[in-house]
C-alpha cells in the first residue's frame, strides 16, 4: 500500500482485523449485561409462570360450583403469594387466594374479591366464571426449552428482566474486543502537565480510548511512547500480550524521528499513503500475531482515520448502531483536491443542509469538536457550489 | 390520588421528583466522561495551538528571501517536534523543521521538503511562498478564554479529545441521579436460587436496575424485602441515606400482605389507582425527605410504570435521548377497556405498522421481552380495527 484509495485501505484493514474480530463468547452476570449482545440464543430453563397461580385477589373455586347462582361456598383456607403447597380444593368449597398464590388442585377459576361478599366463614358469589378465568397457567408465558432470547440481540432492561424471571444469573454474550492504544511523539505530554515550548498535550490517547469505548470495545492497554525504538518495542510487547488489536498514532511519515515506521517497517509493516485528507499517511503491521493499525499523529487525522477505517468494524462486533450517514445540501461552495477523498467538518443546518466549519487543517481539534458532521467529498470532485448534495456522517 | 388519570399521576410524580432531579455538578476525569453531559460551558485555558509551529516537514524561511528564484539558502539548524527554544532565523538562511516544530522568530513560512532540494549544507527552493504558508499560528484553532465546549453537551470522543488537547484532566458534568430500588414480596427469590412451589424469581430488581442505568442514572442501593414492615423500614432508611430517590415494586394493592402500603401509608403515602392497564395500583410517598415512587409488583406493570412515569424524567437529567414515539397502523383490531389507558405490547412490521404481541396480562414478562414497541390506546377508545393509527413507543 505505498499508495491506496480509501476503499482499498479500508478493505486491507478489514481483512487484517478480521481474525481479531471473530466473535468470541463470554458469560456475564445479568446485572452487567445491559447493552451487550447475545452470542447464542437462550433457551428458557423453566416454564413461566412456574406454576398455576391466581391473577387476582379473590377466591379460588371450581367453576362447576357456580352453575347455580348465587352460590355460597364455605371458605376453607387462604393461599398467600408465598411458598405454599395448598391442599386440593374439595367440591363445594372456596379458598381465599392472593394474586400470585398457588392454585390448589381442583380449582379452575378465580372469583375477584370485588365480585364477592364474604363473612369470613363463607363467600357468596353472584356471577358465573368459566374454567381458566383469572388463572395464570404454568407455561402460559413461555415453556421450558422454548427460545427465551434470540442470538444477536442487544440486551435491554426487558430482556434482562426475563432472564431473571427464568432464574438465570448470567447470559452468553459476544466478548468485547480488547484494544491497545499507543500514542507516539516526543513532543507530547499528558494533560495536566506544564508544557515547555515545543510540547503539545496528547489528545490522541483520550480520543482513541473514548472512540474505542463508544464502539463497545474495551481499552486493555494504553501507553504513550517517546521517539525511541526500544520504548516502542516494549510498548508493542505489552500491547500484544493484552489486546486483540493495536492502534497507534503518529510516527509514520517520511520525515525523521518516525518511531512507528522505524520500529515496524523492519518487521514487515506496510507504510504508505492513502488518497485522503486529512489522514494521508497510514500504515499497518502484524506484531507477534496481533494486527497493528497505525494512524497519522495529527489529532484530526487520528480521529477521522479511526472513524473511517476502524469504527465501522468495531461497531459491528460491539452491537452498536452506526451514526447516521445521509446526504445534505451544502450552504456554500468549496474547492477540493483532485484525486483525494476529503473528510471536511460541518455543522447541520436544519434537517437537510450542512455548513462547512472549522477549516480543513488536521490540527484543528477545537474545530472538529465544534462540528457535528463529517462532509465527504469524493476523489473526482474538485469544486462544489452552494446547493450541491454531499454525503455526511454524523459524529 | 385515590383515582387519577395517567396524565395526572405523571404530573404528580414529576412534581414530587423535581427537587431530587435538580441539576447538580460534579467534576469527573476526562477518561470517565464519555456520554456525560457538561454542567457548564468550558472556557479554553490556553491558546491552541500553544505556539506557532510548522504544518509540514520542510524548511522554515523568511518569505522575503524567496523574492528571487531559485533561492539557495544555507541550512543553519534543525527543529524537531519536541521541546525546543530555537534561535531566531537570520535573513538569508533556512532551518530544517519537522511537522509540529516550533517556528523560529523571524521565519514566516515553511517550504515543504518535497518542494526543495538540499545537500545537507544548503537548500535550493524554486517556488515562492507567502507569509503564513504552512504555519499553524498560536491560537488559530481556539484562543484562551474562548468557549471550548458549551453547557449541556453530551460528551463524545472528539469533545474529550479537545479537553485533553487543552491540557484539562477533568470536566464539570451533571451529577448522575442516585437511585435506590426496593423490591418487595415474600413470594420472591433471587435468580439462581431453587424455587419452592409458590416462589417466583424476582425480575423487578434486575429490570429496574437496568432501566435506571439506561437513563444515565446510577443504582446506589438495591434490596429485596419480604412482607415484613420492620425489614421494609430498615430498607427505606438505607435507601434514603444513599439515594436521591427511591423506587419500590409490589405491596401497594388493596389485598393483605401489602408491605409498601402498610409501611408508608401511616407516614402519609398517597396510595391509589391510575386509570391504566397494566399498572393500575400506584403510590407515592416521601420518606425522610426522599421521594418514593411505588410501582405495582407484577413484572410487566413495574416495567411499564417505570417507562411511563419515571424514565422520561431521568433521561432528561441523564442526557439520554428518548426512544422514538410515533404513530403506526395496526395490522389487526383489538378491544380496549373504556376509561383506562392501555399500554399493549407490539412488534414493528416494516416502517409504519405494528402487530400486537404477547397478550395484555401483566405477568407476561417473556411476551414483553419479545416485543419492541408499546402500543398506547387512549382512555376513550374501546375498539380498534385493522388499519387504525395508534401511538407507539419504542422499547
Amino acid at each position: 500500500m505505498a499508495h491506496a484509495t480509501v476503499a482499498e485501505h479500508a478493505a486491507h484493514v478489514a481483512a487484517l482485523l478480521s481474525p481479531a474480530l471473530e466473535p468470541r463468547t463470554e458469560s456475564v452476570a445479568i446485572d452487567d449485561a445491559l447493552g451487550r449482545v447475545t452470542a447464542t440464543s437462550v433457551p428458557c430453563p423453566v416454564d413461566l409462570p412456574l406454576f398455576d397461580n391466581s391473577q387476582m385477589d379473590g377466591f379460588a373455586v371450581r367453576s362447576a360450583d357456580l352453575a347455580t347462582l348465587p352460590a355460597t361456598l364455605p371458605i376453607v383456607g387462604e393461599i398467600a403469594a408465598r411458598p405454599s403447597d395448598p391442599l386440593p380444593l374439595l367440591p363445594g368449597s372456596a379458598v381465599r387466594i392472593m394474586t400470585g398464590g398457588v392454585m390448589p388442585a381442583g380449582a379452575d377459576a378465580v372469583v375477584p374479591v370485588e365480585d364477592s361478599t364474604d363473612d369470613g366463614a363463607s363467600v357468596t358469589i353472584t356471577r358465573a366464571r368459566s374454567a381458566g378465568e383469572y388463572v395464570r397457567y404454568r407455561g402460559s408465558d413461555i415453556r421450558q426449552g422454548d427460545r427465551l432470547l434470540p442470538h444477536g440481540l442487544r440486551l435491554g432492561s426487558r430482556h434482562l428482566a426475563v432472564l431473571a424471571a427464568a432464574g438465570l444469573t448470567s447470559v452468553p454474550v459476544l466478548a468485547r474486543v480488547r484494544v491497545a492504544i499507543i500514542t507516539t511523539g516526543s513532543e507530547l505530554i499528558q494533560p495536566g502537565a506544564v508544557p515547555s515550548l515545543g510540547q503539545v498535550f496528547d489528545s490522541n490517547a483520550t480520543a482513541l480510548a473514548a472512540a474505542v469505548r463508544a464502539t463497545g470495545a474495551v481499552v486493555a492497554f494504553r501507553s504513550h511512547v517517546l521517539d525511541d525504538r526500544a520504548a516502542m518495542l516494549a510498548a508493542l510487547e505489552q500491547a500484544a500480550a493484552s489486546a486483540d488489536l493495536i492502534f497507534t498514532s503518529g510516527g509514520i511519515s517520511m520525515g525523521e524521528y518516525e518511531v512507528v515506521r522505524e520500529t515496524l517497517e523492519p518487521l514487515g509493516a506496510k507504510v504508505g499513503h492513502v488518497a485522503m485528507q486529512p489522514g494521508g499517511p497510514q500504515a499497518t503491521a502484524v506484531f507477534e500475531g496481533v494486527p497493528v493499525i497505525c494512524f497519522p499523529g495529527n489529532p484530526v487525522s487520528t480521529q477521522i482515520s479511526f472513524e473511517v477505517f476502524a469504527a465501522p468494524l468495531l461497531r459491528d462486533v460491539g452491537g452498536v448502531a452506526a451514526p447516521a450517514r445521509r446526504r445534505r445540501t451544502l450552504t456554500a461552495g468549496t474547492a477540493s483536491i483532485a484525486g483525494k477523498r476529503q473528510f471536511l467538518r460541518g455543522t447541520a443546518v436544519g434537517e437537510s443542509a450542512v455548513t462547512l466549519a472549522g477549516g480543513p487543517s488536521s490540527h484543528l481539534v477545537a474545530g472538529l469538536a465544534a462540528s457535528d458532521l463529517l462532509v465527504i467529498v469524493p476523489e473526482d470532485v474538485t469544486e462544489l457550489v452552494a446547493g450541491d448534495s454531499v454525503e455526511t456522517w454524523e459524529l
